[in-house]
């Protein structure tokens, strides 16, 4: 008998949408012992999360979030608000004995990120998870990476090469909330590095040991102000006569670094990068194999097994689309049918309800204690970009 | 006020499920005057259809199609069951009063087809409508290069090039229905030439006026006999000892022709092209541009725009994923965040809705006017290849 | 000790040019008992291939190429002038006495290439060879293919698909000597289908049975007439008022066929394939494994190897660029670091002097015996577009 | 009348070989108002370097290289010798009143290539010209590149990523000299980041200002001894027993910094990048557009045009292939026969040759001064990995 867990759903934006999708996509494409029930969202206009919650199949809406914690009917809380509520919502649903799953990414400063890892593990005790919603370890071909140095098919690693790279941000991009440090915490920082640190640790199942340079930098220094959005800015930022706010988050942050097992990495977020709209690759070369992956070609895997016969090696594009051999593709579509950037959500939906039913997941979650260490590294990148100096990981409690 | 219209599915399959998941997934992705109710599915198994209805989202299911004619709260009638049931199905509920939404290939035969485009003529007249589901044309890629043809974009077209290509078929794999003459219809041609024929005949805006050549070809000749399905040909295919059967379908047909406005093209379609697992391609060579289209990598279109500075031109790779510029986009995610194979139903259905509400379709759907051209080319090319020798579209009627 | 042979080029445009490199070449990049003396080079102009042989390092120039066949040091007689001389000149340098190498197609006509073959037989008993230059059996990617496809690497083939897609042929492209049939034969199909079938043939080592089907097309039937090259035209085709000649040649022939060994064969030559400059196209499907090969990208092979793991099947880029397994490769340059089009000659002039040497050579080399062959399914592709309908290759003797 | 320039060639081995074959095929492929006569080359072994000359078509060859000083027949010297000769061959062959090209990187350290660069600025009082090799300048579609931020394509840079991957020094790899740290001055860094620092610099116009961090790696500290090589560090390096020697060099080294114009770059160079055999890589990002180069598709430039219809904006793939259009390229083959590595220093032969007939070169040519900010970057980038800090440009004198 399959038992059902209510989902309380906090934020309607972009993401509120992508997790709303999911957790309705999961209970038809997965079998799983737990079923999804999307009991309520909650948002802050109550129009706008009203209509949401009966588009996306809800029960009820709300725009007090708190109210969730006090539903006996919801086992879990989804976090998609802005980076700097994180904290607060989350170790509140921890304490309200609440399993936790919050949008990356984790915190807005490495403090609230700790503060969250210890509500988790306190949490924990009482038999509750708490996750990151990293979502891109989920696409077929990244889980798939991950199980192949799993099973040593890399050997030894020598580089891991991370970039995410969107162009988005050009100068004729206004002044968005997500330009604004106050709203955003960081700038391509936060919300792309913290992907590709997280992909890099997860593939590469290593950490990093030191961040041994850093740049950041914030290309367009002003940009125009949006009705609404400027406002919070007006005083300080805007030049009156142009109708120009500065933007205070990096457009770009670049940093290398060391791993415990010897690699070397680097890694690069910028929304800048003209051509490149969701460049998430990485790239990994070991001794007895490498691996590429790139968002924008999301179904493929490169492959490249330096063990067969030399005149036969080449970079092999692997399409993980194949039911029999490629983690998650089964619950989907028939082989070399693609899916999108959606069923990553679905998929990491399906492995939470697993782990609520005491069952394994199929690649491993990233739980806060997981994400904290991402956190770290983000922290670290940070301050070697600002004090321009190395930054040993040990630093960084 | 939206207003709802009741949908009947028939067939619980792999299609059934594709479908089924469209129509959940129309209404929360698309604001259309018309919401989709999915009222009804039928299915063989009273088990199994009762608990797709559940997992997808029915209100009710049945074991009894024609029951669903009955219904008032029934609008649309959605055919995916097996080819040679098709025009039956869609006949009945045509006359029934229902619009009609009917799985590719439109029929078995032509003469089936003939009879599926006279009922639906018949039937506009009561205002009902009749559609085939050629999915691809709502691939944002495929719509966008219709769209560039329309523009005048590619000028005089001088070639078209077709091409699905599949793996699945080789030696090992066993007598399926799918390789049964009287069950499938036919093999890779009716799957898979259908499926480019219309692509084609969309993208161009030309019709065929002559099939030149043409080959059809059956590689593997016994296959391993399945349990259940091996049971009706095992008196005639089976050769005893070795439990092999006979297959009677083609494993390839491909062919070559000329169209109206002057171009030659050719077609092929296999299930044997190893390597190549979903290689639905379409390259079209104008005297202004050119186009190029793999639904392997099916968010990107490639693009040869022949009027720039020479020395600038080259292919150029557009990710299809821009919501104000590329079709059906911005009713899913932001730029760059790549859709699926499913993602071509749900559009599709939003263009039934938009349609149904009296409204037009983003980019043309294919009736069964049109899609009766499409199964006059299929019969042109089989008769060209079996009686070896050039056929005229004008021969058949 | 290595001894030289003398050899005599005639003809010095694009192609002459080519085989002067390739004279030159490879004599510093390969080490061969025979060693080519370039002696001299026969034109049309005096000057003109006075200036060429010095250029390029012959020894003497003439304007009378029957004179080299009176000279004692030329052993072997390089033809690069128009098709229509081919058989010609070849006859009468076999009949001299001397070895023979001449430019692709093997003759404007069968019965030329006929012709050609007798006497090649006929001087063969006197030790003499005579080859024509297919120039892509030897670009490494291409040779490699040959050595998988022996090697067993691909087991039963099924599909063979050949393109030469080529774009200059444009509206705006005047009526150069190329697009009149009496001095180049054909169109597209002579100098680029000549191409493909012998890579076909090469690779698989098969041969076709039947030209199932064909479609010749003249796009551009007038062509605006060039001063000098106009001149023989003006009588019959040109369009007085406009200036326009009439094209007579084909701009594009496509046509499909079979195998002896089971496979089906598609080929395509054009020059209005907007976007495709070089476009010298090759794919084999075979039970075992697959290649590609795209000239564009000269440098590498694309293989699917369908014996592995079935999660780690892609296909492969292979850089065909390592010295130890690639062929032709040690005698350039170390791994990766590509060559070009021009080194396909000079790789087929050491294969020359390696049989000249009485060695073998590292794939085989087409002797007009073997090019004889391409010649019949040129002419049976033309008679099957011509005739409309099937030829069996039986009957084109 | 054409004048001839008596070139001497130091060195025979790889790079002599590609140097040798360079000057001969200038005179062929190039018309230039100077000619360069091959007139001596200078080696080690008097029996290889005799071959040498005879095989590349030296008038001479001889073991004494400064006997090259005093034969008036020469008026260039070309160095190809380990780098830690390259300041004192060059400064000689200055002081003797001849024009030198000398092969990258330009010297083994900061302070001979000072000594360098003031040799050259003395002699260019003299009219004297000194060039080193960066021959990828002069590949078409870097040349091109080069072009295209000139022109103004790009606009505004915001980022340069340069790269050159190889994977040749596995463990598997034994102690060549090039692991040597006194014969060969540096590993990958001067081997391969000489290059892209060189072709960044070349592309965008601009200078670094900073070497912001960098990490330098050697990731195999031991390799086998070979015979010979293994001589000289069996003292020091060699682990008795096992027969093993300690590497000198880096493996690895990467760094990243700001440029003037306000673009941040990275660079990274490794001989373990498995699967990448020789990924000379640049992408820069401008405002307007972005532009990607990768050797191993050296006929290849990728062009982002962002000032277009934003529905047709793509990554084109130029084949930079067009006599009409593209640097160098008319005085090879017809459009789209794609040439290969050694004609980038033909082509660099023949903007020698211009210069030194007082002409301009196609492209810029880099000289010592040129070079000399090249090896500035390489020796702040050390100094940055070894002092693990920051260093400013204006450090580095």
């Amino acid at each position: 008998m399959t038992k059902s867990i209510g989902v309380g759903l906090i934020g309607n934006g972009f993401m509120g949408r992508a997790h709303a999708n999911a957790w309705g996509a999961v209970n038809r494409f997965f079998t799983v012992k737990r079923h999804a029930r999307m009991k309520t969202v909650a948002g802050l206009s109550e129009k706008r999360v009203g209509e949401f919650a009966a588009r996306w199949g809800f029960d009820e809406s709300t725009i007090d979030w708190r109210s969730m914690l006090e539903d006996d009917e919801i086992g879990l809380i989804d976090v998609t608000t802005e980076n700097n509520k994180h904290a607060e919502m989350s170790v509140a649903a921890l304490e309200s004995g609440r399993n936790v799953c919050c949008e990356k990414p984790m915190a807005g400063t490495l403090e609230e990120a700790r503060a969250m890892r210890n509500a988790a593990r306190k949490a924990s005790r009482r038999g509750l998870h708490a996750w990151v919603w990293f979502n891109y370890r989920r696409c077929p071909a990244v889980a798939f990476a991950h199980q192949l140095v799993k099973r040593g098919k890399l050997g030894r690693i020598f580089h891991v090469r991370a970039q995410y790279l969107q162009d988005w941000g050009g100068p004729d991009t206004p002044l968005l909330w997500r330009f604004i440090g106050k709203h955003a915490g960081s700038g391509a920082h936060g919300d792309l590095n913290a992907h590709i640190i997280d992909m890099a640790r997860f593939v590469t199942g290593d950490e990093l040991t030191e961040v041994t340079g850093a740049i950041e930098e914030t290309f367009i220094k002003e940009r125009r102000l949006v009705e609404g959005v400027g406002g919070p800015i007006s005083g300080k930022g805007a030049s009156r006569g142009k109708r120009m706010g500065r933007s205070t988050v990096d457009d770009c942050l670049m940093f290398m670094g060391r791993m415990k097992q010897g690699a070397v990495a680097s890694f690069e977020a910028t929304r800048l990068a003209t051509g490149n709209q969701n460049a998430n690759r990485l790239e990994i070369n070991g001794e007895k194999g490498s691996l590429r992956f790139d968002f924008e070609r999301m179904n493929a895997l490169e492959w490249w097994d330096n063990t067969i016969d030399p005149g036969l090696r080449g970079w092999s594009r692997i399409m993980c689309t194949d039911a029999d051999t490629h983690p998650y593709v089964e619950n989907y579509w028939p082989a070399a049918h693609l899916i999108g950037y959606e069923h990553c959500f679905t998929s990491m939906c399906s492995d939470i309800l697993r782990v609520l039913a005491g069952n394994k997941p199929v690649v491993p979650l990233p739980d806060f204690e997981d994400a904290y260490q991402t956190q770290r590294v983000l922290h670290a990148a940070l301050l070697s970009a600002r004090e321009k100096r190395p930054v040993k990981m040990s630093e960084v409690k």
